[in-house]
Parts: C-alpha cells; sequence; structure tokens
C-alpha cells in the first residue's frame, strides 16, 4: 500500500470593485470594453429588463451576444434555462476568455453567475443589478443558483463577481410591487449589522419610496459596505455569513410553498417577522421591538402574515429541505437587538425546537 | 459616485491523501465512515461497476443511499443524469453536511464529482476509481464535468477530491477494451514527464496487460505522482497543467465526431499520434521518436488513425469549440523529447496553423 499527499494550494485574494451611482448605465459599456479587453463578453438578461430598454441603454447599439431570458422570474430559474444559456454561448463559439456579463434582478444574476461559474469549468461574470433586491443583496457576495423541481437553489456554486456597476437610476423603471419587496432585504441589513442604518431606514422611507437618487445611493452604499464586510470575513458561509439568512429559513420555506406567488422580498419580511416572534419566545426580545419592525414592513406594504390557505405541513417539510439543515432540520439566525445578531458561543445560526417554530407558525397565520 | 473594494479572501490550501492498493475495497467502508464521521454518505456508481459486484463489496451490508448511472458511459455523461442524482439526493433529505461517494470510471468520477461541485453550492467528493482510465487520470486533479448537445464538459467545475482510494484489484473485472484504451493516459504521463516511466511502461507492458497487481500499484504510483505535481502547481489549469491535455486536442474532437464510438483513450491514442505528426512536420522530433511512440500504441491495441469515413470538417468544426480555444482555434501541447513538454517561453501551449492541422489529419486517415 502506498499513500501520496496532495496539497491544491491556496487561490490567491481576490478583489473586486462596486461602483454606485445614477446614470452610469449609458456610458458602461466602454468601461466594462476597456476593463476585459481580452475577453469575449457574453450579455444574460431577462424580457423585462429589456422591454424596460435598460439591454439597449448598456449596449448603444453594438452588437454583443445575448440572451434574453424568457419570461422574466423566479418561473425560469431552474437547469434548463441554465443549459439554454450554455448552449447559447456555445453556438456563439465562445470560449473560456469569456465573460458573462448579467443584466437585471437577482434571478438574472443567479443564472448568469451560475451559468458563468460551469460554463467550460468557469468563466468570470460582471453583475450589473436592476432591481431593489439584487443592489441590496445578490449582486454582491457570489451565491448563485437555480432551483430544482424539489428546493430553491438545489444547484449552485459560490462564484464571485469580477465587478459590480450598481446604477440607481434602473430602479425608476421597477414597478411597484418588485420595488418595495426589494427593500426588505435592505431592512435586513440594519436589523443585523446596522442600528443607525435602521433609524435611516425608518426616517427617509419616504424618500426611498419617491426614489429619490440621493437617497438611493445612500442606501446602496450602505448595503454594499454591510454584505461586503460579512462576505470578506466568511466568503463560503462556514459560519459569520449564515447571519445574511435572517428571516430566510421560513422566508424561502413560505416563498416556496406559495409557489412563488410571494416575491423573494415578501417572503422574507413573513420571515423577519416569524424571527422576531422566535425572539420574543425565545426571550431575546421585548414585543416593542417586534412592533417597530413590524411597522416599517407594513409602511413598505409587504405582508406580515402567511397568506390564508398556505399548507403549514408543506412549509415544516421544506424546512427539512433546507439547504442549511442539519439532522433535517434547519438552525435559524435570531437577533438579540437592532443591529445585533444573536451569537452565542460564536455560532451565528442557532437551534429553534420544532415546537417553538411551529407555535409561531400559528401566530403568523 | 462611490466606489467600494470587497476583497475576497484567498481559500486555504486543501490537502488529500491517495491511498494506492491491492484489495482495499473490502475494508474501505469503515475507513470512509471514521474519516468522514459527520458527513451523510451518497454513493454514486454506474451499471456496470454494480454488476462487477464492486458496490456491494464496498457496502459490505450497509445501507447508504446511493445512485446507479444506467446506462453506463458516455452516453449519460450529460446534464440530465447531474439532475436526476441531485434529485435523489434531496429526495434522501441530504444537505450540505453530505460527502458524495464516486465509486466508478472516468464517467462516474467526472459526473459524481460535477454533482457534488453543485449540490447545495458544494459538497465533498470522495473519489474511488475502478478503471484504468480513472486510477490514471481523472480521479486525481479536480476536473468534472458533463456533456453538452453542442460539446464535451460543456458544463463543469474544478472540485477537488477530499480523499482518493485506488483498488488496483478493481481493475481486474474490467473488459479487455476498457482496460487496453485506459492505459494510454499513462503512456501520456510518461511521454509528458518521465522518460523513464516510458521505459518501464514499455519493458514491463506484458506484465502489464497479464494485469499483475504489483506492477498495476506501481503505475498507478507512477500515475498519481505526476498527476499530482502538475495538479499542485496549477490547479486551475492557467498555463503548466495544459500539458494534460498532450493529445487530447485532437482526440477530444476525434471522440466527439466519432459519436462515443471511440473511447477516450483511444481518441487519446490517436491524438497522441497527431502530435507527434505535428512535432515532426515542426521539427521538433526524429521520426524515429514517434515510432517507438506508435509501437507501444499498437501493442495496446489501441488506433492510431482516424477511422475510416470520419468527417474532417467537423472535426476542424469541433477544434473551434474547444474549451482551451482562443479566437477560434485551439492551442496544442507538444513535446520536444520523451518526458519533455515544448515549452517555448514558458508557454506549456503553443501555437499550430490550421494548414498543419489539416496535413496532419490528412496523414492520420
Amino acid at each position: 500500500m502506498q499513500e501520496l499527499q496532495i496539497k491544491v494550494p491556496a487561490t490567491v485574494p481576490q478583489d473586486y470593485t462596486i461602483t454606485i451611482g445614477t446614470g452610469l448605465l449609458p456610458s458602461l459599456w466602454p468601461k466594462v470594453e476597456s476593463t476585459f479587453a481580452r475577453h469575449s463578453k457574453f450579455v444574460v438578461t431577462d424580457a423585462n429588463v429589456a422591454s424596460a430598454g435598460h439591454l439597449d441603454t448598456l449596449l448603444a447599439g453594438q452588437t454583443v451576444p445575448h440572451f434574453v431570458i424568457e419570461p422574466a422570474g423566479e418561473a425560469s430559474k431552474n437547469i434548463e434555462t441554465t443549459v439554454a444559456i450554455i448552449e447559447a454561448m456555445e453556438k456563439a463559439y465562445l470560449g473560456r476568455d469569456t465573460v458573462v456579463v448579467a443584466l437585471g434582478g437577482g434571478t438574472v444574476g443567479d443564472m448568469a453567475g451560475f451559468a458563468a461559474a460551469i460554463f467550460k469549468r468557469g468563466v468570470p461574470v460582471i453583475q450589473i443589478p436592476t432591481t431593489t433586491l439584487a443592489q441590496a443583496d445578490s449582486a454582491v457576495g457570489g451565491k448563485t443558483g437555480v432551483d430544482s423541481s424539489v428546493s430553491k437553489n438545489a444547484f449552485g456554486a459560490f462564484w464571485h463577481p469580477a465587478a459590480v456597476y450598481v446604477d440607481v437610476a434602473t430602479l425608476q423603471t421597477l414597478d411597484d410591487r418588485q420595488y418595495r419587496a426589494g427593500l426588505v432585504e435592505s431592512i435586513k441589513h440594519a436589523l443585523i449589522a446596522d442600528r443607525e442604518y435602521f433609524d435611516f431606514l425608518e426616517s427617509r422611507l419616504d424618500a426611498i419610496l419617491a426614489r429619490e437618487p440621493e437617497v438611493l445611493e445612500a442606501i446602496a452604499g450602505y448595503n454594499c459596505r454591510i454584505k461586503g464586510d460579512v462576505v470578506e470575513a466568511d466568503p463560503h458561509e462556514r459560519n459569520q455569513r449564515r447571519m445574511l439568512n435572517y428571516g430566510h429559513t421560513i422566508g424561502h420555506a413560505a416563498e416556496s410553498v406559495s409557489n412563488y406567488e410571494l416575491l423573494h422580498g415578501e417572503a422574507i419580511a413573513i420571515g423577519i417577522v416569524a424571527a422576531g416572534l422566535i425572539e420574543v419566545e425565545m426571550g431575546l426580545s421585548e414585543p416593542q421591538r417586534l412592533d417597530r419592525v413590524r411597522r416599517i414592513l407594513e409602511k413598505l406594504s409587504v405582508p406580515v402574515k402567511l397568506p390564508a390557505h398556505l399548507d403549514e405541513k408543506k412549509l415544516i417539510d421544506i424546512l427539512k429541505h433546507d439547504k442549511k439543515a442539519v439532522d433535517k432540520w434547519p438552525k435559524f439566525v435570531l437577533i438579540s437587538d437592532l443591529g445585533q445578531v444573536h451569537c452565542p458561543d460564536g455560532k451565528y445560526a442557532v437551534d429553534v425546537s420544532r415546537d417553538t417554530v411551529e407555535k409561531v407558525l400559528r401566530k403568523l397565520s
């Protein structure tokens, strides 16, 4: 018998820049061309973003191979669309020297990022998020993935972007429901990491809902800094990064049981209230803190209760399939104060009994 | 406008052990259980390996969730099989705390490794290769992938194994054609890295073809050391690792145009002869060296010419789709001597004109 040791060396640290501004898109393509001069480009977007005119604005008359996901939204976020994107890249004779440009919301970023991660064993991706959700959350951090017929993001990879461009002007064309739902991730960031940011969101909510560019740039800055700090500390979600899943355990399950009639942010709003109820149950919070959270969510007109007729048993079943489940029951991220994750013994996700979760689900109905 | 820098930290170096022996399989499962005590296990194998009895030998009566790829071979190496593997894992309620165990040849290792790479954004994989091809090559090095309808390994990831167990006793049940074709990767290793190993293969070929355990352990040791050294130096194929593609550029294309009637090793044998002809054309080799290479391949009874009626235009078209293609034409790995890659200016893959390739293809017909 022989034994050989193979030492796979560490990867080099990877830096990327997030650029935030208003009206970046019309002059962005030359910057992409010069920054990635040695790469072929392939743009992935969706039907909504294309009809809003953003693809034309970005390309400014240049002919660039691209793929328009149709229909837009969660319904297309599956492996079949990934295969279609990759086969389109192959048919355009693109090789490993390609950079994928993701122009759109969270589902576009997730799908384009995942396609980039697995195309010929990986090519870089540039994220250009165009929704409140993607600008706050999904464009930064490198989580990519698509859903299976069984659960959300069953297929995926950690694949950090090579650059991120946040143009808050693209939010002006977003429909109201999407716009509001996407702001829930901003509230989540404030809850887990920054009490001052929570105060800012409460006090400037009218300006945010009026889509004033200055305040939109400000919240993009807060979001990217908070998310970036967490991702830098723990890029592969071994521990600390789990705090970003605040509200997501029950949120994801509700999103799935609703058959994606709930938007992601709407489902996370319910998940945040669920986390708040668990915190009250476990003595981590006074009810007043939860009231304050519920009030800002209500002002956003996102749901704070489970939709009627939602199958609670199915929701419990989906919790058992949670990616983070260990021994078929997920752990939960909770906060001990505004801006402060509950972190006993250095663990950012903690045990919550099934009884407590069931009790909270009844209160949410 | 604001700019934020995100610094994704380097990954830690990842060590793994390759264990080589004869008759490891019957006592391996307890070792897997103790080394990966905190992980759920999921075994991926194929119909051939299962009928050869290796799955039963490995599990030794234990009930472990598993997936048997059917039919065995390249025809199943596609995204549909990957989806089926992952959905089987989900239906077994497996989470991120799972280790995938790949028991089989190159296609099993590629598919199981790729499924592990993308299941819930990545879980570890243990490789237990059972063919001459997989033991020499694919089980070590972390290349995983599946084919699209357009080209080979269009989908894939670099995903290094957490452990490799090479039991040369499993080779006794391999059919003769597979056995011989798989040895071509051993010849490739000798050609690119170790002249003494080439002498060893030449002088011990009868013992190798008689499947004598001692000589099989010896070549497994040579192969894993050569492959491991290259992978350690360049895990993501930026430069030096390209030497492992010796014979693979035309080999892959021939494999594809033959519609996988050529086994991988058979196609690589043709590719190695093609590389030799290019070397003679370019003045890198005397014809005598190529004769010596051709002789050992002929003794293995693998093809050294393109099959009759193979569509040469289609082959050229596939070369343009090569993963390593830049500007729609691949670079080629060549050797300047036995055991020595031709490496001008530190480049392990060099330009070869389309004219030269077409001339060589005519000589190969």
